[in-house]
């Protein structure tokens, strides 16, 4: 009898890789990748050489011997950071590097839930979490929002559902600075609502603040953190997303007491110091500038992204443009199922997230779907939304006369 | 009523940390440390840097544009380093890169372990894989070993026993090449043995091999997965022995099928990306002679820490030298409770791992300790070790002279 793998794995696994990875679509519309013609590349060697000059024989001991909350002088930097940009009041004992900002929803999940909890989660939110609530075992249950974040009266109901139902809800986590996938910023007035009605019934927050650093203004409300006074929120942020997402580095902040029960949660003995050093380095002479510059470039493929869709679908396609970040999130008339578009778009070598995948409750995300504009230049974008309504008017009849059509 | 975190974390989650990092013992012979001395800091500057130049751009694409198994020339060189040094035919296909070799582990125990599933282990192994089984809820039991590693009769009685409870040993966890703790190397016979008793029964086989740069000779037997014809061994391997653990790169290699069940359960969006290139920038270059000298580092650490036992403890410590690696398993008379040694010794500023965190079966361990001597100067291994006889001395009257009196 020759062996069988299949025999042998454990019960309930997810389903196999099917083959290894052959390359993205040529029109890649999703995954939150960044602007590789931004990256400072001088700059970016000079910070790597002095960090190994610098530090470079600690890489000999696990964590650079700064212990497992991670490189000390990345996380200094990350103090007067949040102090200046979201007005939080941290220490470096409140911070956590961890790898990238998922390793942080896992230790949130780990410290705060058990099967069966609740999280409720903004009506639209990062398909990530839900996938990884999904593997907790938790449920979660998504709130209505509006262009100003989530609507209090409507978080209030679904509090009173999840109680009638006899469970329990462990925290609100919420995107509010560059909502994923809506791109608005959650207004100061709701931030203290929320935390009011979290108070109220006894709730923890999670404010993922990811995307945050790209904000057209350069101005945003304070954090929801750095407005609560008892340790109700944890947060989290990343460089994913302001300098580059292979670097995975993100980190966890909250109180002591919180940071103390991740910490044990946190078995892979640290994550990369070579990144965190390098970006300490980066950081102190030029994050403000790089970011400045990225967000500016973001712009610019924004406004050329609602261009082509104003283009390539006219009035069938239906978008708030976004405040900041590197999503758009665009609906189209009922008769398109975006799901069933988004498997004939990628036949056709065009890459989108379709909307159920992107909100709590799978039916109100039929109609839509997110393009991610970071990473496509504006030629990729242009062409790639013109083939993504192409293909929409084959499938569907919406947009009445394609992009290409309209053009020849 | 104000916010008590204890109300709101999972049932059963681990000990909170009880403080932030406040630096290690002046005496430090625990934790898998490398020899900063021996760090080509020249050599990795140039790799990083020529890792940037070449990309640098692609840092902007989630896991550089080249798929979730990892930096693919990295995988290219581990194809061919495996061949030369394992004996081992695989294509960049079967490589996973990892964070560390510590995700390997979680990832193995992650696709094979269901609850009340058994992993039989060698009778004194890696404690990192014990607590991560323990978590897993999955058991382990142990086999005893001699020099040439697990004794196949020994394994057979075991698995008898683990059938007749009417549970299932889903596979085999052995450290085979410089065995943690014991620094001894499997014969080819045993590995033959070992492959043959898993055919027998159906069992997988999880080969450790993450200290296996590290032999004094320079020559080992090949890879129990090389030996395999059928797809019934995983192998892990890693950089933290051979170059610098924070850099947190391994590796796990299986026949695609593993890989395929191993990629879902993943989520981290892809390990570090600066360290992966830079590594295989390294690799290429100097891998081979950096090996060769940090071994020979290594050696004379270890015998410097053989000296000082004998100095020190004369009589009083037995152990077998290790035949490569960085640690030293060492055993004392029996009025010696080497946990409480390993806690009188934390408080004189030495600190070493107590023998029952490091075997299947705490009682076996009671009166032994492991000493890792690749990161301590040869001036605090020889203290260092003259400090843990004095406490040893003081505490349980071995050994009868202790090493500070002789000197006086």
């Amino acid at each position: 009898m020759g062996f069988n793998l299949a025999a042998h794995v454990r019960a309930g696994l997810p389903n196999p890789a099917p083959a290894p990875f052959k390359g993205f679509a040529p029109y890649y519309f999703i995954g939150g990748n960044n602007a590789g013609e931004a990256l400072p590349i001088p700059e970016l060697i000079d910070a790597a050489t002095r960090a190994l000059e610098k530090e470079g024989r600690n890489l000999a001991i696990y964590n650079l011997q700064t212990g497992p909350q991670g490189y000390r002088p990345l996380r200094e930097w990350l103090v007067k950071r949040l102090k200046s940009w979201c007005q939080m009041d941290v220490t470096v004992d409140n911070i956590l590097l961890t790898s990238g900002s998922l390793q942080a929803l896992d230790l949130v999940h780990q410290v705060l839930l058990d099967p069966g909890d609740v999280v409720v989660v903004e009506g639209g939110t990062y398909g990530g979490t839900m996938s990884r609530l999904k593997d907790s075992k938790a449920e979660y249950v998504g709130v209505a929002m509006d262009d100003d974040g989530i609507i209090p009266a409507e978080l209030e109901k679904v509090l009173a559902q999840i109680k009638a139902q006899g469970k329990r809800c462990k925290y609100v986590y919420t995107i509010p600075t560059v909502q994923n996938p809506t791109g608005t910023i959650m207004s100061l007035e709701r931030r203290h609502a929320l935390l009011e009605i979290a108070r109220k019934h006894d709730l923890m927050i999670f404010e993922d603040d990811c995307y945050a650093d790209l904000i057209w203004t350069g101005k945003r409300p304070p954090s929801i953190y750095s407005l609560d006074t008892e340790g109700r929120v944890v947060y989290c942020g990343s460089f994913s997303k302001s300098i580059a997402p292979a670097l995975r580095v993100g980190y966890l902040v909250a109180k002591w007491d919180f940071i103390a029960q991740a910490l044990p949660c946190k078995t892979d003995a640290g994550s990369g110091a070579l990144e965190q050093t390098t970006l300490a380095m980066f950081c102190e002479q030029h994050f403000d500038a790089h970011v400045a510059k990225l967000t500016a470039l973001f712009k610019q493929k924004c406004d050329a992204i609602q261009d082509a869709l104003h283009e390539s679908f006219g009035t069938a396609a239906e978008f708030r443009p976004p405040e900041g970040g590197i999503f758009i999130w665009v609906t189209v008339p009922e008769e398109v199922d975006t799901t069933k578009l988004a498997q004939a778009a990628a036949a056709a070598g065009v890459a989108i997230n379709p909307g159920r995948e992107w909100v709590a409750d799978p039916e109100s995300g039929k109609h839509s779907f997110r393009l991610c504009f970071g990473q496509p230049s504006f030629e990729q974008i242009k062409v790639g939304v013109a083939k993504l309504a192409e293909v929409c008017h084959e499938q569907f009849g919406v947009p009445l006369r394609s992009g290409n059509i309209e053009r020849s």
